[in-house]
């Protein structure tokens, strides 16, 4: 029989034979084991003994279930400490976070003095319990600083050993061993083991150990970190992104726009309040306030100063309170001794232009922290973090600062980053606010200009009376009177229709007086029957109203509502008010306002702005008892009769014309035709435009005026282009334009209506007229040219003769 | 002796001491050897064989090492699934990898066909041949939908098998087992294993063991899934605060806008090109476009339109080509036959306003996309994401694609974030563009009324000729000719300063025409000596202009300078310009834009305004001939001359001035005080304020128009609070307004100036008569209230009587 001793006996002598059993029987079943996750460490570390390698690996698996839990980075580590202080025979073993705040990297503890025996809740810091190390302090300092395994036989002979830790928590650091954990090139945390048990120091070999479950650590860490990060990274997106979606929701004032952002990101904060303090921008004061202090009246200000030297005032706070019932408070004038200016940090912030970060507020001794609670439910200020809001034109605005931190932590350098995007967002932004006020700025200074002109433009009560004598007559102003008193002084005044000759294609416009011609204006929507009630402007553009008018009488009428007869009377009325003398080419090239408004037809849509300008005025409005419907058709045929009366449309739907003339000649009877175009919107509209068109271009008064309109014409269509000595070109000049822009409209106008006919044997006649005095200035320049041409030649014949004299004097001399 | 079968035989008999002594001596090298990182797996995998848990543990620590090194994601799954495919005995193992485009989820092969013996590049499946599979689609799509391991014992009896890729890579699936795994709840990705080579299909006890390894496996792809969150979180944030930097750099129009932010962010983008196209916003043509449609002469538009109905018109493309040599071309009006508008993607995309997502585009169906290389480089269209760029209005104003991702990879539901965070942020920063239009709009508007303002206001060319009649007497306009012949015309026009007594203080502007007004004005300059150059503005207030000038003429002119007498005539001449009749008080109740553009001094700083627009106009620039320093002082003092006019302002400053006046009188001689006010900006200032100020409220023509003038004050002064039948009270609030507002400032300017006091006599005399007339009111009322009361006694004493009655009555009635 074989007993133990000879079995083990022989076992020893073959290995070989031990370890083939031993792989068959046992190894399977040990490995396995070690992965059971229900599986106690079977680690005996109530007396430290010699590390077996079996109790090392055993380490290495209770690692191993933990990454295959759920992470918890405290716990896991916690774990791998508590092994590893009993692998290194530690008499204590800590975690550093490495964190930065105010842009300075530090350490804070976060499991401390981890020893074999260790329960977790014990070692665990909370955030209000934190040491913090400076990095230029102590050895886990250094370790961080360098990035390097630090082995410290003795704290007291190494230069960057602190006592401080040790006397705060009374014990007494002899040796340590402290590694960085990494995650790339960044420092993620500091492990150290203090005071080796059984032995002077630690050893090479504590190194190695500890360099080797450092990759587990470094994993736990590099999840967790990763995590943060990433969280982090996403709230900054997201605080970014629903900034702008407020931001971008309509202009509007600072204090709105800041809080509408302020607002909508609160959640993303992750603190427990945080404050907005608004600055007064005022860089100068206004000349009377700054004397009182120049002359010793008030005592100069001698508080802070923003860097660009402003006084620090606080025009407004707006508090946002996360903690138990949500509460936005919006504190105008707030007093210095408020919860969140009574620090003086805010002041700082806005003097320095720093980003502070503060923990343990009670304790700062720079800035003042209210250190009782500041409401019943008794929260404390904890850690703050203020920061300065800039605008592009680098000015600080604002300054925000926040509140403790959700989970009690100070805030790190992500907070930093995630806050500052928000403020240098809501800085930026600041151009928005600014735009609002510059554009209601501007908004005001046109509509004072625009009451200004309107003050110019309309006439007065007083003149009035020189149509409408209601003083005079009935004692009272012309809207205290009744309609019949109104129609019995007009009946005496308006002019004869006939014997005023409005509804004449010759009526003459400078035969009248201005008064006159007001009163012709007024006696037209009288001839239109579309008087409802009136104030007529007092500039009203003279000659092309009248024409328009007497064609609308004429024929065309029948076809237009009295709603469109009056949209064009007054679409007349408006059409050359405020004509500048020069045309659109010259708006353009002399870059006025007016070019820079309107893209095309320039002077037709500033004619139309004018003219509905005046329009919108109360006492003008003479569409104020159309309804809506009527209202849009009104104002939009008035859009489409201004606005064509731009020459450079009229070549462009000529055609278009021309066809619906052609149309209208495949009408048996008027009837038909008549009953065709009521329906036919865009035709009708047409016909409109090219009335608009034409008389805007000829159906000037004819005969006695033609040269002076005539000018006038080629004047303003050729200015720019056109000097002063080319004015003898006149003729030729309007012989073009009458054959290339007038016949044509009047000779399909003539087909349509046989009326207008007339007026284009009229226009022809002055065609003649125009070449007569064409050929004669041609005659004349012929002449002009040929005594030119006749001097040249003699002169050529001169210097021929005196050239031939110099060639042969050359000749002499060569 | 023991031999091998005995010691065996023993060892089987006695496991305690085989365990014991395996424990001893080898276990920890067992163990540790393990861990060991240069250790090759001792696998053999060269055959099948049943799965020891020997072996199963050495797969064990191959992953643990390979945590251990450093993570490759790829690389250690790869190792996993060689040995799991070992271990089930699978023929062969996939990975799919999650992700989303469009809003679907998919499945795409990233390690496909492990097997035992693979080596990890034939199994790594690069981008470009990626097999793509829908969720409701094969068995790996039932698992990501169902997020549950499924095992499937014969595909063709599942409903979910799908042939397709089997047909693909010519192979038969029999059976299959299959795994998601998990971050948190999201699917990341799945593990499937096919084809069972020992069995009929996958074992519970396969499942088992895929089960086990999972967890490596998911923190595998946890660390990797997490790092690429983290960078796509941190692209979105830089790309928002890039943009946002650009966006709020300045106003701008929409295409700089667009561009400033789309190069900046380029590199975040993480793609080969990316093209942008703005839109055509115009929603509905102009009326001379439209007609040529209606009526049949151009075809009309029938592409697609935006979903608010918009033709889809690129008016310009931005092309941002980032590999090779990075370009940009700027592409006005593109053809529809551009590479980036060819595919009708973006024009698809403007027309449904959806994100499309594609990869493979040269096989995709829907769009024409280029097949052939791009350019020299052999740049082909790979993956295309295109997506609207939409505005708070909710319209699309462009269409931003990015081309190739820079991995290979296709675009993925990060990508879509990202980029969808950027186009969202560019979209809704279209209001700076809008708002950059409509200032540009306003501002013209405001010069155009600014331009028709000056029209009305400044005189004609003709006008002057009333003053200076330079035509008539030279023959040419005023600027044509010498300073002699000016001063010729002038020295005959202007009136006689003693005639006119424009230097006295009773000087009455009722006396004299608009136009000696203005000659007079004319002609103070030239009395205070300060005439360079002029041109008068046709408007000048009249009465507080020349008394101005009679005291600066009179005595303060010692101290003043001649540069700072033409600012205060100058401010005079403009300081009453547009008066409204109106106060403060009114313009601010009735909401006139004056009082929304000026928060204080509301009238005074409109006047200022209109002086200083009239001043900038190059023909009535006064000051053209000043340096800057000259120019800025005498800008400085027109504003505290004008605004001090407020009579707000003289109660705020008239302490001031008191002080000023007790200084003087410690003066023992003029001229040692006239020094010191020399010198003294501050005060110097105040006194002109108050000269200004006093003048403005009373020192006008006295006894001729004290009535008159002390109304309009009164009037002026207490607008809104007096209706008309309070005008009674006037001579009682006139009493007041000489006790509370003239008194002081009269008694005051006379101790400072002997000059005034004759003023300040007829001022008291005046009092005098207006409580005189206060009186006899005052009587006539306490005439009137006792004849009232005597009234109310009778009535009340008859209703007494009337009441005793029916009192009676009633009594009867009981």
């Amino acid at each position: 029989m074989v007993d133990a001793a000879a079995a083990e006996q022989f076992l020893d002598a073959n290995p070989q034979f031990a370890k083939q059993y031993y792989d068959v029987n046992f190894r399977p079943k040990v490995i396995s084991d070690l992965l059971d996750n229900s599986r106690k460490t079977a680690l005996d570390v109530s007396k430290f003994h010699d590390l077996t390698t079996v109790e090392e690996s055993e380490v290495l698996f209770d690692l191993v279930r933990d990454i295959q839990d759920n992470l918890q980075m405290e716990k896991s580590v916690f774990n791998l400490m508590r092994h590893l202080s009993f692998m290194l025979r530690a008499d204590r073993m800590s975690l550093f976070m490495y964190r930065q705040r105010n842009g300075v990297a530090e350490l804070a503890t976060r499991l401390f003095n981890v020893s074999k025996d260790a329960a977790l809740d014990d070692c665990l810091v909370p955030p209000d319990s934190e040491i913090v190390y400076p990095l230029d302090m102590g050895i886990v300092g250094h370790v961080a600083s360098t990035k390097k395994m630090v082995n410290v036989p003795v704290v007291s002979e190494t230069s960057f050993y602190s006592e401080f830790v040790d006397e705060l928590t009374e014990y007494k650091t002899k040796n340590a061993l402290a590694v960085p954990i990494m995650n790339g090139k960044d420092v993620v945390a500091v492990m150290m083991a203090v005071n080796k048990l059984d032995g002077p120091h630690f050893t090479a070999k504590d190194e190695e150990t500890l360099n080797k479950y450092l990759n587990f650590a470094n994993l736990i860490l590099r999840v967790f970190h990763l995590s943060y990060l990433h969280n982090c990274e996403t709230r900054r997106g997201q605080v970014l992104l629903w900034s702008a979606s407020k931001v971008f929701e309509e202009l509007t004032d600072i204090e709105r726009q800041f809080h509408k952002a302020l607002y909508t990101v609160r959640a993303f904060l992750n603190c427990d309040r945080y404050s907005v303090g608004l600055l007064d921008m005022t860089k100068t004061k206004e000349f009377f306030d700054l004397w009182p202090i120049l002359m010793g009246e008030v005592p100069p200000y001698d508080g802070p100063k923003t860097p660009d030297g402003r006084e620090i005032i606080f025009y407004k706070l707006i508090d946002y309170i996360l903690h138990g019932k949500e509460d936005i408070k919006v504190i105008p004038t707030p007093t210095p001794d408020h919860w969140a200016l009574i620090s003086g940090l805010p002041s700082y912030v806005a003097e320095t232009g720093l980003i502070c970060n503060i923990m343990n507020a009670a304790e700062d001794e720079f800035f003042q922290f209210q250190k009782e609670p500041l409401d019943d439910s008794g929260w404390t200020i904890k850690n703050v973090l203020s920061m300065p809001i800039v605008n592009k034109k680098e000015e600080i605005v604002g300054v925000a600062t926040f509140y403790n931190r959700k989970d009690g932590k100070p805030f790190d350098e992500m907070d930093e980053t995630l806050m500052e995007s928000l403020t240098q967002f809501l800085g930026w932004s600041v151009l928005n606010t600014d735009t609002y006020d510059r554009m209601n700025k501007l908004e005001n200074r046109k509509d004072i200009f625009q009451d200004m002109v309107m003050y110019h433009i309309k006439c007065r009560k007083d003149e009035i009376q020189n149509v409408l004598n209601t003083r005079e007559r009935w004692g009272k102003e012309p809207d205290e009177c009744e309609e019949e008193e109104l129609q019995e002084i007009l009946s005496e005044v308006l002019p004869n229709t006939k014997k005023s000759e409005i509804l004449e294609f010759h009526f003459c416009d400078f035969d009248h007086s201005e008064l006159d011609l007001v009163k012709c204006g007024i006696k037209m929507y009288y001839e239109l029957k579309v008087v409802d009630k009136f104030h007529i402007p007092r500039e009203v553009g003279a000659p092309f109203v009248f024409t328009a008018v007497c064609l609308s009488t004429g024929d065309l009428k029948r076809y237009y509502t009295d709603l469109e007869c009056m949209a064009m009377v007054t679409a007349g009325f408006c059409h050359d008010i405020d004509h500048r003398g020069t045309n659109n080419l010259y708006q353009m090239k002399s870059g006025n306002p007016l070019a820079k408004l309107h893209g095309s037809s320039i002077l037709e849509r500033h004619h139309l702005d004018i003219g509905k300008t005046l329009l919108r005025d109360e006492s003008l409005n003479i569409y104020q008892n159309l309804n809506r419907r009527q209202h849009d058709l009104v104002i939009h045929l008035m859009d489409i009769a201004i606005i064509a009366t731009d020459l450079a449309l009229y070549f462009k739907s000529r055609t278009m014309f021309q066809k619906i003339v052609d149309q209208s000649k495949t009408y048996e009877n008027w009837n038909d035709w008549t009953k065709y175009m009521m329906l036919e919107t865009t035709r009708k509209e047409t016909a409109m435009m090219m009335t608009a068109c034409d008389l805007s271009a000829i159906a000037k008064p004819w005969e006695i005026q033609s040269k002076n309109v005539c000018f006038k014409l080629s004047v303003s269509l050729l200015q720019p282009m056109m000097d002063r000595n080319k004015a003898a070109d006149l003729p030729k000049l309007q012989c073009g334009f009458i054959d290339f822009v007038c016949a044509f409209v009047y000779k399909e106008f003539s087909r349509f209506h046989v009326e207008i006919t007339p007026m284009l044997d009229r226009l022809l006649n002055n065609r003649k007229e125009w070449n007569a005095l064409k050929e004669v200035h041609e005659a004349k320049m012929a002449e002009i040219e040929a005594a030119k041409k006749a001097k040249e030649e003699e002169t050529a014949g001169a210097k021929q003769a005196s050239a031939a004299q110099s060639q042969s004097k050359t000749c002499t001399l060569s």
